[in-house]
């Protein structure tokens, strides 16, 4: 039995002796596309229960079954960080939302503002972007993504305890985001907000600005695309306030 | 004469007065797509004089004129900072050029190493993905992105004085990338090293690890893609060392 290096998110609980039925797409992919046979292992994770060992114990053309074997790695999960955003073109919506997963954010809210083009999003594909990012990176947590919200409603009722990190292209040249960031202590609920590719519309900067939660940042000379600002905004927080320390 | 919105790299020298005749595309772009014609202005930059504003003298369907009004910012050049990456496939390696010159890294080194799957590039492509970078996020400078090489030829000549921060997914779990950056003195050229897919060969990690200008720093418990890791450690950079202090 070779070592296992498939991982596969699966919506089933997950421990010792546990089976877990696969879908026709799922076995498809492990049986007919990796090749994998009776005996041979994945890696399983649900977002709940740790990363665990399965071994296939059924293999058929439209479904299969898998036993876990061991417990690999234990849940690990993301600091309490929501990532906020604009969504933009598809390319670049997908990229932020497997990112975001990437990177470690717990909770991905696409908002729209008074300039966001986007007036739906594909809640489903953008989750299913999410799932591969976590397969992908190791990650046993999977960051819900919710479906759009309006940013004034999203404020109405933020929490009070939740910090706002706010990334603003009228901030370019402003004061350092890691000098901000650092100096701010750590430990409790956050979030990122990054703003549309118009930037927000004076009502809401002047909302923002009035909530106490709201933290502005600067993210360096240059204007930043959408899609660059929430990357960097979640490596600089991750880096000062998160899991990278 | 409406405010000048549209932002153009050319090849040729800008100053007061200095006509810039536009070839076949900038014309095409510029008075068939953007419907501009004599009298409205443009910002012109060329990676050398700044970025001036250029108004239109003469507009036809194969070509026209613009000339130099006056300079609207100076040349801002980006930090020495050097980005080498193992080219992945093509949309990620379009995203990781524009990325760094988005963020303001003054050379792309693309970089071939025991485990690159890429045996060409279109650097030809890439430098006009790094063009349309520029133009978009507001800068004045273009960075090179020279042809694909031997990432051992590159280490070779390597320059004494050069330090050289070296990403590998191997080091996940190690020392924070923040703390070890701030620690470092500012100033003196630098360059980032990404890694292929696969990470490096043994070979490669023990002639990086007997480098005196190597600084090897991990970013992170979650593995993270080629792409995430050069905009990551870009922004790591900058933040703690380069211009968004």
């Amino acid at each position: 039995m070779a070592d296992a290096k498939i991982r596969l998110y699966v919506d089933q609980p997950l421990g010792v002796g546990q089976p877990v039925p696969l879908n026709a797409d799922q076995a498809n992919y492990l049986f007919a596309v990796m090749r994998l046979g009776r005996g041979d292992a994945v890696l399983l994770f649900n977002g709940r229960d740790g990363e665990w060992r399965g071994v296939v114990a059924e293999a058929g053309k439209r479904g299969g079954v898998l036993v876990c074997d061991a417990q690999t790695r234990p849940l690990q999960m993301p600091p309490d960080l929501w990532l906020l955003f604009a969504p933009i073109k598809k390319a670049r919506t997908d990229f932020i939302v497997e990112k975001a997963a990437e990177l470690g954010a717990s909770r991905i809210l696409p908002v729209q503002t008074r300039f966001t083009n986007a007036e739906r999003i594909r809640q489903d594909r953008l989750q299913a972007h999410a799932v591969e990012a976590a397969e992908q990176c190791g990650g046993t947590f999977v960051p819900e993504v919710c479906d759009l919200q309006g940013l004034d409603k999203v404020l109405d009722t933020w929490p009070a305890e939740r910090r706002l990190l706010w990334c603003d292209e009228h901030m370019v040249g402003g004061s350092s985001a890691l000098t901000g960031l650092l100096a701010t202590a750590r430990g409790g609920p956050w979030a990122i907000l990054i703003g549309p590719e118009g930037g927000f519309a004076e009502s809401e900067q002047a909302r923002l600005r009035g909530l106490p939660q709201v933290v502005p940042i600067s993210l360096g000379p240059r204007i930043l695309r959408a899609d660059t600002a929430a990357v960097a905004a979640l490596v600089l927080w991750q880096a000062a306030l998160g899991d990278w320390q």
